[in-house]
């Protein structure tokens, strides 16, 4: 039996839905695989647990149930007040050992680079670390044991058909456009169907779609770095600032509170519904499109087509859609759900699987 | 420099496209990966050129011209007779060899099982040594060292998504539903737009879409060998015998010629007319579909909703729709250009890339 010692990263939604998802796999694993995954290592922002024989299903549950509960690793029995990734990395590391990010922060790559440095594995949820300098997303991914399919896309297998059935195949991708926000797709379809921008921002915020303050969804950054992280998936030498990223607001309504914002929005609703009508006159819908092509990236609410692929989107769902050589005439196309904690852990779970098989 | 052998059985349009995607790759492989891809072996089905030393890009490029102005390899000065590909495989077999069969006929199965059992690989674009007994496909696929994403798609990383992101990932696939047939998707998507079912078989016909006799399309064998293909991935041990199918023409029609075929194909025109009607009423159209459910498998016309994802799907792309425990309000769909000599090259490059990385 191969042991695969997990160390991870975050125990937010995605991080509790990944130890679920390993916990479920542990006996098929082991059956047809012959591998034993054992967490030897958790951290929330606040403490951590270590484990190096391997945390018990047992004792994880109860950390889920902790975590569930509002406690942070620091305040259980089982855990102690975490001084830096790194030292973790350093206490729980083990041959073969697996690094899983799942926070949502820059701060995990000097832990990451240790990680790989000492040959271990990673892999990444978290966009941040990938979306920082050029020279990072290098170091990090150079040797090829660092992955982050759900990076873009969440489980939709974005980075593994870009890499795999399109670069691998020596395709030539001409251009690639994209839906990777289901907040912003739940904006673009209540836009087309004649909803005012305030009150669907609004219903958005409530149905939990949006982050507690909606101008880091709306503001475009969340995508931009997607975009960032596929051109540099085809080997473009982008830094985040050269993505012209296009915000769904002003600048001045950026500056007060989340609550100055939301009140101030119904100001927009006019433009919005010119720009719908507009849109519409001309066959087309507003759609908030990542389009990388020519070496540049850029993300922001275009006229798209109502009879293309991005065009006949509707709600939540991701889309991505590859132009190249082969896929001249109409591109390959990819569609799903692109968030949500599950969806994540299986773009987690699938990049797992392949660094140990 | 690590030395690729390859081997190759067929060299009709796909076989000729794997190779200039070859050629092509050659120099990118070596920088790269440090690798250099050779052929130490391609076979016709009269002919072999066998060269332990790898043919370089002259001779390949000279045996390309010669296939396609209509020589066999067995006619060539560096050709010789061959009789049998398990011969090939005994002569031109070395330690990391790759055999790829993008031939049509299940008679490479022995050639295949020989190449495994002495370690080699193999990737295939042909369907029918997967689609013979159950035992045969778990004996070719059972060590991992067979690869065939190419037989469902051709590009379109159906196999590929099937394992990685849904299986490895420990999802649950509840109900698989696609189409598969570029030829079929032409007609399916003419009887919508109202015209009469003889006239697109015979423009199908016109436009190189089916084969000589488009009885062999049009019988739906071609989407029910991929449909058992998928049922296997999945682990169903299902025999093609048990695979539903309904071919798109009464069995009287099937006894004569191709010629008395099409000249008695008006005869169906009506009443394709009148299910094609039913189907607007009920806001449906007809599409030609596999459909994978509660370990069985069924291909044939049907009546399909307008706004769904198969529904909405026009001309010669293929789509595959996965309804799983994570993608159960919307499908996880794969759209593109399933048909086509580079298209399918790309399945099988990536296959090859697969193996080898």
């Amino acid at each position: 039996m191969r042991r695969i010692p997990l160390i991870q990263f975050g125990l937010g939604g995605v991080g509790r839905a990944v130890i679920e998802r390993v916990l479920a796999a542990q006996e098929i694993f082991a059956r047809r695989e012959g591998m034993a995954l054992h967490y030897v290592a958790l951290c929330d922002s606040r403490g951590a647990v270590i484990a190096p024989d391997g945390l018990g299903a047992e004792d994880l549950r109860s950390l889920l149930a902790a975590k569930a509960a509002g406690q942070s690793l620091a305040d259980l029995p089982l855990g102690y007040r975490q001084d830096g990734l790194e030292d973790i990395v350093d206490l729980a590391g083990v041959p073969g050992a697996i690094v899983i990010d799942v926070t949502a922060t820059e701060t995990t790559a000097p832990a990451l680079q240790l990680a790989l440095q000492r040959g271990y594995s990673a892999v990444l949820a978290n966009k941040k670390p990938l979306a920082g300098p050029f020279a990072l997303f290098q170091a990090l991914t150079a040797g090829g044991r660092l992955r982050y399919e759900a990076t873009v896309g969440a489980g939709v297998p974005v980075i593994a058909t870009l890499r795999q059935a399109l670069l691998a195949a020596q395709d030539q991708v001409q251009r690639i456009e994209g839906c990777f926000s289901g907040t912003l797709g739940y904006l673009a379809t209540g836009l087309q169907a004649g909803e005012p921008f305030s009150a669907l921002v609004a219903q958005a915020k409530q149905l939990g779609y949006t982050e507690p303050d909606p101008r880091e969804d709306l503001g475009g950054m969340d995508v931009a770095r997607k975009a960032l992280i596929l051109a540099r998936t085809l080997g473009w030498p982008l830094e985040l600032a050269d993505v012209a990223v296009e915000p769904l607001f002003p600048p001045d309504l950026g500056a007060g509170s989340a609550t100055d914002f939301l009140a101030a929005l119904p100001a927009l609703d006019a433009s919005y519904r010119q720009r719908v009508a507009a849109a519409r006159d001309q066959g087309c819908t507003l759609r908030y499109v990542a389009q990388l092509a020519g070496g540049a990236a850029a993300v922001g609410l275009r006229s798209t087509p109502l009879d293309s692929p991005l065009g006949r989107l509707q709600g939540t769902d991701n889309l991505i859609a590859f132009h190249t050589d082969i896929y001249h005439n109409t591109p390959l196309v990819l569609q799903g759900r692109g968030a949500g904690a599950h969806g994540t852990a299986s773009g987690v779970l699938a990049d797992l699987v392949a660094l140990v098989t």
